[in-house]
């Protein structure tokens, strides 16, 4: 979908602004703001070392889910590795906010995302709260998507609507996230925000299920970043509720967590095809496992193989080593029963069976890879769980882009 | 140390010859022979997938460490996932070269590196084998070194003497390997030699503590192999036993062993240093760990780091990639007890103290990660564990060299 044209859910509003913290002048601030108290969500990175917004956001979500009035974000700078001045900042750059929004600081979150380990220049984000809250902001949730860009090359965006009792409820999103991306929670920066009416509690519940099966199965470089970020965001505009125990009116959970899951889904593979360098998505499928768990290690050893995605790049049907990938995997492995496709379902072409090379067409196993997307299907015959994971191919530009990104 | 004026350990032999595996006519099979039957020891790929050459070697070892008369090494294929064929083609190729060295063919230990999934040309193999045992072979452990490389720029090559009460002993060893190299057990193969008398549990012991020090504190690119297999071979030709209680004229476990590490630290650097696409070495110290395991951790995550080598590549200071690296590596770290130094020991500059980073000079922190050797020191403040891994810079032709691998 195009970002010029896309909204969030009702209730939420956005604008954007540049004030220099992107030092090319590019749109560096966004905001996100409700008219109402809405419910909230959040699922933060992994990492031990966690940017000051990242600890921020957790106190707020403890105390608060219920009320939040606005989301606030910056791109150039992670606030990450800045201590005590870092905390400070972050809680400044959420009470400017707030004062402008008339609302409690508590009522705000705030993302920053960027290099690590540089102080704020709180003289910009200043300008840059006043100038969203302002006349002079960029409107419209398509400016905030291009603001809390930082190497991604293009806005990502998803919505999907849906029908309950006849009447619509949306769920609306946009993230960032290019490099540094791994499960779990690449360093991604996510907000998706609906109209439908769900307590705190709820809107968690079905985060962790649909962060499960989008943003936790992509992988660009291995790294997790200290950021990591997805909020949930619900104003209820829509009058529809989600419940477990629906009644006439109401959305059911799992209506609501299928649709949530798509938008996350729609996103993650976005994140994925704009990986650093990347020029094209990959989809992994790992079929035949024991059970889920071993079938996520393979798959994510195989997605996050430089050499497997070095191979993709050149298009060289080097399928060893996607098989050496899920050797090393740490999963139960039984050489003899592997299988292995690459294409789409439709018309993919097999290449290994029972763990031997088959005389492949490497002509045409070439050209798959070539495609975008390139699909992988590995069989490990041992069981029927399976998985799906995201990646992309590796090129020179991944290392043209990260050997000079502070200097 | 340089190829050309190496030698094995006395009681060895080596040859090498083009028998046609490498399609542009290099040196591609290599023959190391004794005269006497001798103890060996092997560590061998901990991935799922194991090649022919690693399983029918373990069976080797298992049934006959004690009296080993050969190791026949082919480069350009890797006999992985060959299946029933690919054993057949193995002990065919042992079955050759014990015919020729007048041997049993459960005495000949058998390596293979290359391209996986294809079936050995065992017209090839053949010619290879008789090549190595008759008078037109490249003679010397030099041509050997050169004739195990795959993407290899250089043979890899290293020897220690010491005295044992007045007599020399020598260990002297060779290695490849440049790409799919992580622990454990790197796509590596090694092949260490000495003169010294001792028993293959001896050997065992010594080279597990060895290989532990050096072969599996190397990373290149976070790929185990299916081919990787670390051998050690003593003839006795010394005269002198290595003893857990030595007597008068024996060499101690200790100084045997010590000597050894030395050997394959030397051999797993000059592994490091031309990892595909290398430019430079790079050491990472990790300090002030609650345990070793623990500081391993840490370094291997900043290790495989491709943000970290990259940005080593660009000599760009981005250490906030360190200090992530470290947060997502699974180890306890308490964000503000960090501290952080570039470059060596006599003339480091310090970046991070307590989490935060410092007023560095940030020219002089980007040309100490031009010098080769890197080196990078991350203190974790939290007790006195240490480790020291090696990995190498990440640079465009890693991904030159791997795109178009088989094609």
């Amino acid at each position: 979908m195009q970002a010029d044209t896309f909204s969030l859910a009702s209730g939420f509003a956005a604008t954007a602004t540049a004030c220099g913290l992107k030092p090319n002048g590019a749109l560096d601030m966004a905001l996100i703001a409700t008219d109402a108290p809405c419910s909230a969500a959040g699922l933060f990175t992994t990492n031990r070392i966690k940017a000051a917004p990242v600890i921020y956001d957790q106190d707020v979500l403890a105390a608060n889910a219920g009320a939040i009035r606005a989301v606030v974000v910056n791109a150039g700078n992670a606030n990450a590795c800045t201590g005590p001045q870092g905390d400070a900042n972050c809680r400044a750059m959420a009470a400017m906010t707030a004062e402008r929004l008339e609302c409690r600081a508590d009522q705000v979150l705030v993302l920053s995302t960027g290099v690590i380990g540089r102080q704020l220049d709180m003289t910009k984000v200043a300008q840059g709260v006043a100038s969203l809250t302002g006349p002079t902001a960029h409107r419209g949730a398509g400016a905030a998507a291009r603001a809390i860009m930082t190497t991604d090359t293009r806005p990502k965006v998803a919505a999907r609507t849906t029908s309950v009792a006849g009447k619509p409820i949306t769920i609306a999103g946009m993230c960032k996230g290019a490099g540094m991306i791994h499960p779990n929670m690449a360093t991604m920066l996510a907000i998706v925000t609906t109209d439908a009416q769900a307590s705190p509690a709820t809107l968690d519940r079905a985060l962790r299920y649909a962060a499960n099966r989008s943003f936790n199965r992509v992988s660009v470089d291995g790294d997790t970043s200290t950021n990591d970020t997805l909020l949930l965001l619900a104003s209820g505009a829509s009058g529809v509720r989600v419940s477990d125990t629906p009644e006439a009116d109401d959305c059911s959970f799992d209506q609501f967590t299928v649709l949530l899951t798509e938008v996350c889904i729609d996103l993650a593979k976005q994140i994925a095809r704009d990986g650093e360098g990347a020029t094209r998505l990959v989809e992994i499928v790992v079929s035949g496992a024991q059970d889920e768990q071993q079938a996520h290690q393979v798959a994510n050893a195989i997605a996050r193989s430089p050499l497997v995605k070095t191979a993709i790049h050149g298009g060289d049907p080097n399928w060893g080593r996607i098989v050496c990938a899920a050797g090393y995997s740490g999963a139960a492995i039984a050489p003899d029963r592997l299988a292995l496709w690459f294409g789409p379902a439709d018309s993919r072409v097999q290449l290994v069976a029972n763990g031997l090379p088959l005389d492949a067409d490497l002509a045409a196993a070439s050209a798959l890879l070539r495609q975008d997307p390139v699909f992988i299907t590995l069989d490990l015959g041992l069981g029927s769980a399976h998985t799906t994971v995201w990646t992309c191919d590796f090129s020179k530009e991944y290392v043209e882009i990260n050997a000079h990104y502070t200097t």
